[in-house]
């Protein structure tokens, strides 16, 4: 993946935040049980072939689509932009750069109008969208939250073969990066880069790509991701927490994985730091500390760093996968060829206490 | 372990609750680190032989004793009994079951006065006192709490080959079984026992013993919990952290399982349930249920299962382990010959996504 | 109220712990939204004249009795006893003591079998029981928990003239005075005393009486409570708060006061301390110390030392009260002629900083 | 207070957030026991004159300066702005408005250095910086938090007689209003207003200003909220909680207000909502909505009405105080002429039950 993607000579849309994301599903009914029951999500709107999801603090019509479909696949991922003129100038951004891109002023599905779908340089489906439905900021409504109330959708993790390279295709997007994943050679494994000003809005994970790596949503402490963790417990539905809950090295925030009925990874996410002030200094990880993905230390187990979801292309078929060339953080990390440590220098023993059969 | 221990026909001694163990350790001034400046328990006394910790609710003189000594052991578990004639029950108790026995006016340390020790049937070094030095409570002294502030002493998990010959010996002494795991054909893998109303004071946990499991300490919260895993990442000592946290099944707490630097296992305990009432129901649980050691489904560590401290004769000799003759609990539900599930009768798949290299 | 209760030579019930209350309503309906769908009690069983409730981690019938009823009263305070052969014992201690006593083998109500009644000597309704239907501990029932789960009933609260009085006769029920409140003339404002390893089971709260004070149910943590007040908040009924939340001095523990639609008053606690050993230190606390009933200092609310809730008779008729002749803990500590200290010796300002308008 | 501050044509400086703010304190020792042993503030830098502190997750040279002075007041409230040119946009901006302004190219005090005082027309010291010592973020070092650990600073609060009149200026120094308290006819009580996505940088509160209302610092949950009241407790302080704990109607947040020595105002503040697109809809709260200041209803005490700190002027003097010629919101809330609502339209009883002596 050394082909460079030029920055353009045009502005690119000012970005706000993430803000929402299709995902296509095998089963709506099975996807609702997760998302809505299990999960607790807001229903804004539904039918036969779709379900429009918020969060208990969202006033824009929707973070979550989930729509039925063969291939269970990201659909889209989509950034509120600040104004409707930023829509022009995504157009001329991604046209700029050869890109395929369309736009629609009655949307591309309920609640948001204007909008402009993208695949961008690096294979995924991407939105810029301003005019959106209002709906019910179901802050104060504590009589509807739950446990593990869900209250803001924080950020997408996308899986590319090359981050430098997507890395600088975000920066010329306005992104900043936050921290980041090397080893001693200058790879680079991961980036965590951000519009608003948190610790992103949109991570890279080296990998074979596009695909999806997860999506996340925030909740306000740290007991109703546990209390997430007991639900599915009390359900015997255990088994879908892939990894965590736990505390994050990058980002500090404590984290919990599932994987929904199809597979798509699900964050659950709260408590990471700002990272508004211009000069924000960046935080980089030695590959080999193995506190970097889990500041206690616990094992990241291997599916999370093989698994991830399909992107689909505009016309909603799966883009091929370039293959990632560079060594993976899995294989320089875990098993016979990888190696980590606790303590800097000290590499005798870089796992816990009989963590390994 | 089929010899049968008798039940005597004099009463046992009024057993209040479990109240300190003294730990035999290599370094004491490693273990001053860790059980002080790390884990924040309070010096009631120390030189420079032993150093006696209490937690912050506790108004004895200690919760746990650290003795330098040669090899790394649990010397004794201690139960503080409702009345000083409850010693001369024990004397008799044990005196009838052929038990070596010895009683001392002035103590076997500080802080105790008149107390009993024995070593019990199963081989484990038992006191048994009442009189003991009152101090300060320090449950208001807020000013002292840290975040993973430890409040009280919780309970002993000791090692022993065969656990419903425990199980009847502890029956014999006054405990009441709360919860057990168990298999198809009858075998119980561990057993949790009660004197004080929570899930218990005592557990048998099936291997080759006598030895320690580990020994709990109590926070009020789980982020109490979390707070020290943050805090030994933040020290760089997060290969401390042997298992969790997570939430129990059995018990329904949420825990923490350590090793200290000689390798004894700490755990820290939180939220488990009233079972004062004296037909508190068993609750039982399959060894084969994924959830029933985590109730999230995250892996129990092979150390977990395989290692404990060895436990002293009151000479201060190790004792001498006996192999426990039925199947471990490690071999049927890990690896190769075992296998659990998260929902019974769907035994396709025990182990959660990815969880094997 | 200086007649001596006699020490009755019978032995007391052993008492287990304080179990259930039955509450006459004057609205069913609009109790039931309070307790079930506010609060998130079980309803365990039901039907027009009466609500079956119990908490989260309760395996007998109920702790909690809703009843239809002309005026709103506590009805009965039940304590659950170790044996069936204990309700011997109730009925001979009563007896002895000249006290009204009934039993009624099929019991008083649901749930409940054989059972003792009495009118005790400070005039308050009580009942012991062994016999009581068992059903699904919900300890593990993750999915049914609500933000503000109420695990267990914690205790009961009863105001009575002369607090020794009554003091003196739970002693001889064989309840122990873990903390109270005190002047410097020796009046004595408030007790509390304990069966379970708690701070207690019943209080007894200086003022006329007989009367209820409140009942109390207990929750793991403090965001629980938290989050019943911002339900209440959220449904536009914060004016059911009556005090709190905050940090109790006496009992340490975190609490809140809700008072039903009747106007009960509805505690909900936790996090006090144990207080199984024998010679548990007793915490007195002066009454002038302002941080006694809140560590914080936040202000008692009138209404909070004034009323409280009838209790009846075994025929259902209210008590007639007898009026306390000490001074009030409201009179020496509020308004004019009270006054109260943050630091001991510092009585210029015992209040905070403008709490007055 | 009807003179009209115009709009300037020069675009103003483009603020980040609200960073610092400079406090003048009668007794440097006891604010520092306060702020660095009381609520555990890191100090970055100090000397015999002042002390520089920082929040746990901030990377800027400090948050908070304590400054020995003769009278206790508010010396500069200091703004982060996005670039070195915005400083000349400062100087620029409020030149055309005709305020006093200062540049300092070596800065006003350490770690900052090239910066912009003036008197804004409302009369408060403003500063803007860019040019800022970095210092280590201190966010991953759990072994230096405390229970209440203070992460970030959140927001100033400024009283002002004419709330319209100040929003206006605000507005056009590129803030933006997230919620306000408004009556019936339009007269304006208080406003909230941001720069940074939440829902504060600055808020203005009607009264006779210029003061300083309060300074907020954020804890990530609301349990350390708790835990600094439970410290004051415990250091027999607690005459330092001046308001709270409580939910705010207004913002959503949790939060605490105390009074340090010199009686300035200190919020702890957490768990406020998102408002950083563009179309953020206001929240307008009723006056006499009891749950507006407090979710829970309870009481605003008086203190906090009317108790504020003076502000200095660029030669550290006390700005003159204009009053607040509209309705105060303590008059139209409380006491003999006030009123206030649980439910809107029910206007029997706006407070909770006995809460009046």
């Amino acid at each position: 993946m050394t082909d460079f993607i030029p920055t353009p000579t045009t502005a690119p849309p000012d970005i706000v935040r993430s803000a929402y994301v299709e995902l296509v599903v095998s089963d709506l009914a099975a996807s609702r049980r997760f998302y809505v029951d299990v999960l607790g999500l807001v229903v804004t709107e539904e039918d036969d072939e779709a379900i429009y999801l918020r969060t208990f603090e969202e006033f824009i019509h929707h973070n979550l689509v989930l729509r039925q479909g063969p291939v269970p696949a990201a659909a889209v991922f989509a950034y509120r932009v600040r104004s409707p003129e930023e829509l022009d100038h995504a157009v001329a951004f991604y046209t700029e750069l050869g890109c395929r891109v369309e736009r629609r002023a009655e949307g591309f599905g309920k609640g948001v109008r204007d909008a402009v779908r993208v695949e961008d340089p690096l294979g995924f489906p991407v939105e810029y969208f301003y005019d959106v439905d209002h709906v019910e900021r179901l802050a104060w409504h504590y009589e509807l939250h739950n446990p593990g109330a869900l209250v803001r959708i924080d950020h997408f993790n996308l899986v590319t073969p090359d981050v430098p390279r997507g890395t600088r295709h975000l920066e010329d997007l306005g992104f900043r990066v936050t921290e980041d994943i090397e080893d001693e050679e200058g790879t680079i494994y991961a980036a965590w880069m951000r519009r608003k000003p948190t610790v992103h809005d949109t991570a890279l994970t080296g990998g074979d790509g596009p695909r999806m790596h997860h999506i996340a949503f925030a909740t306000h402490e740290k007991h109703n991701i546990l209390a997430i963790c007991d639900k599915l417990g009390a359900l015997r539905i255990s088994d879908m927490i892939e990894r965590g809950p736990g505390r994050h090295g990058v980002s500090n925030a404590f984290y919990l994985y599932l994987r929904d009925p199809d597979g798509h990874r699900i964050e659950i996410y709260t408590q990471d730091y700002w990272t508004g002030d211009p000069d924000n200094p960046l935080v980089t990880w030695d590959v080999h500390d193995n506190q970097r993905r889990d500041w206690w230390g616990n094992p990241v187990v291997p599916s999370w760093y093989t698994d991830a979801s399909p992107v689909l292309d505009l016309d909603g078929k799966p883009q091929t996968l370039v293959g990632r060339t560079e060594t993976s953080e899995m294989a320089v990390t875990i098993g016979a060829d990888g190696f980590s440590y606790t303590r800097e220098g000290d590499t005798e023993r870089g796992f816990k206490l009989g963590e390994q059969l």
